[in-house]
């Protein structure tokens, strides 16, 4: 089978790679052309336009995209358009917005394209060796494309989760309660470095991973990091952030959801992101303005 | 090797099963006559009183406590002091508070008696088939009961965390990140129940799994949970909680660990155990107070 591939970053090139271990055949391209020589090497088959890219892939054309969600997406679908036929499948596999997803399905359909939403987790690795899908759109579709889907990903790795935007919906969710499960496992690491007690990091999550009611993949990745770099002296508390957490809790506002524990966790990557902040100067002013605590000067 | 353990809950009377199954022969003691017939009749040695138990546990003696935090344990030790003889250990299984381990075995090192804390991760199931155990104490005491702690526990499932009051301590963090874990999934899950997706949360969950990023054990209890009860129908959200989570917020207190996520967590099981709250009263008062807004009365 012919697969077209846009998008060679971490996740599109290690999905190329998985998808040619299994035996596709893949066309790519990127606006990179030295993620197109990459991916060549790899034996893709890498173009240089998206007008080559859909004539060398025969009908009926399944074009994966793994674009930074928002105009990226949009502006590679206007251009696909111009060369895609009735009955095409364009499956969005990068983090898009849910409902982006359900415009663009809404969009194409007017066109005779056919669109999937395709969450996929796992990172890099999980792109490279197996991910975890979770796909929205018609579940006609979905069943055309059932086969690469699980050929790229884990055993039970795939969910067709309904409609269409429900795959890059749940997804988000899967982000958002990541970033809480991520901020959870820091703050109890940050409440062992400030003890008293001399813990060795490392050896608290091998244990943690052995038997624990956390024992997780996320604290696998934490021993892993505790094992390169003892106490994480190497790097900084900057936490960056893709979207996705963002946008959960932006959706648990607009449907009324209690979700402190992963709005939380959103602002504490923001918080990150700054070495000093304009509200503790406030906090600080108030302290000095009422009890004549003094303040720090820069 | 004969062992003395008090205390035949749900967690005492599973490790008395899991240390019969090794091979161990086990002298148990409870204030409930009914739970020590039932350890009886699984093999244990059932007995009436605290000095019947040490008088049949020949010497160098190993005594498991498995009791609920705070006065049982005191009250407990007391009982001991009276018949333990210089170099018996006693081993706190529960989920004591680190500050009272460090205390007891001060205590109890005046009076010549070994006293090692042993945080237990796992629940009853990992108490019954292996457990994760982190233990505190002197190295040399720790090691004079290792061979116990290998065998009750999964592979790698031991940690010596250091001195007296680590493994509580770092048995306590583990929960504080169990809290922030299970609410970050819960709220999630929330928003996805809240949404406009015909979600099954069962086989989200499932794919979660498989693959994902957040895949762990607690996301295996969710999908287990959800393939009982499609919607959890039957049950309510109230959130009971036994104080691990709180002493993890009021050490990170102490420590000056900004700690929002697990806090927040502590704070929604309050939360949970009130139909009404006088918080919630008083913003509804303020309401109507500036801006003339509804209350709903009584």
């Amino acid at each position: 089978m012919n697969i077209a591939l846009i998008g060679l970053g971490k996740m599109g090139y290690n999905l190329a790679l998985n998808m040619l271990n299994k035996g596709y055949k893949i066309n790519a391209f990127d606006l990179s052309h030295e993620n197109v020589k990459k991916a060549k090497i790899a034996g893709a088959n890498g173009v240089k336009s998206i007008k080559e890219l859909i004539d060398m892939t025969p009908k009926k054309r399944i074009v994966f995209l793994l674009l930074p969600a928002g105009k990226a997406v949009d502006d590679t679908i206007e251009e696909l358009l111009k060369y895609l036929e009735k009955g095409d499948i364009i499956i969005d596999s990068g983090n898009s917005h849910y409902k982006d997803s359900i415009r663009r399905y809404e969009y194409l359909k007017q066109k005779g394209i056919s669109f999937l939403d395709c969450g996929i987790s796992g990172g890099p690795e999980g792109a490279l060796k197996g991910a975890c899908l979770m796909v929205g759109g018609e579940e006609e579709v979905f069943k055309d494309c059932e086969k690469i889907f699980r050929d790229i990903s884990v055993e039970e790795g795939v969910l067709y989760t309904g409609k269409s935007g429900s795959g890059h919906f749940v997804k988000m969710v899967h982000n958002g309660i990541e970033y809480g499960m991520m901020q959870s496992i820091a703050e109890g690491f940050e409440v062992m470095y400030k003890s008293d007690f001399d813990i060795d990091y490392e050896k608290v999550a091998h244990v943690f991973n052995h038997g624990s009611v956390v024992r997780s993949w996320l604290m696998e990745l934490v021993e892993s990091a505790f094992s390169k770099d003892k106490e994480l002296d190497s790097i900084k508390g900057v936490m960056h952030s893709s979207g996705e957490g963002k946008w959960t809790v932006e959706t648990a506002l607009d449907l009324g959801v209690p979700a402190p524990v992963i709005a939380l966790s959103v602002f504490m990557r923001y918080r990150s992101l700054e070495d000093d902040t304009f509200s503790g100067k406030i906090v600080a002013a108030l302290r000095n303005e009422f009890g004549g605590h003094d303040v720090e000067l820069k």
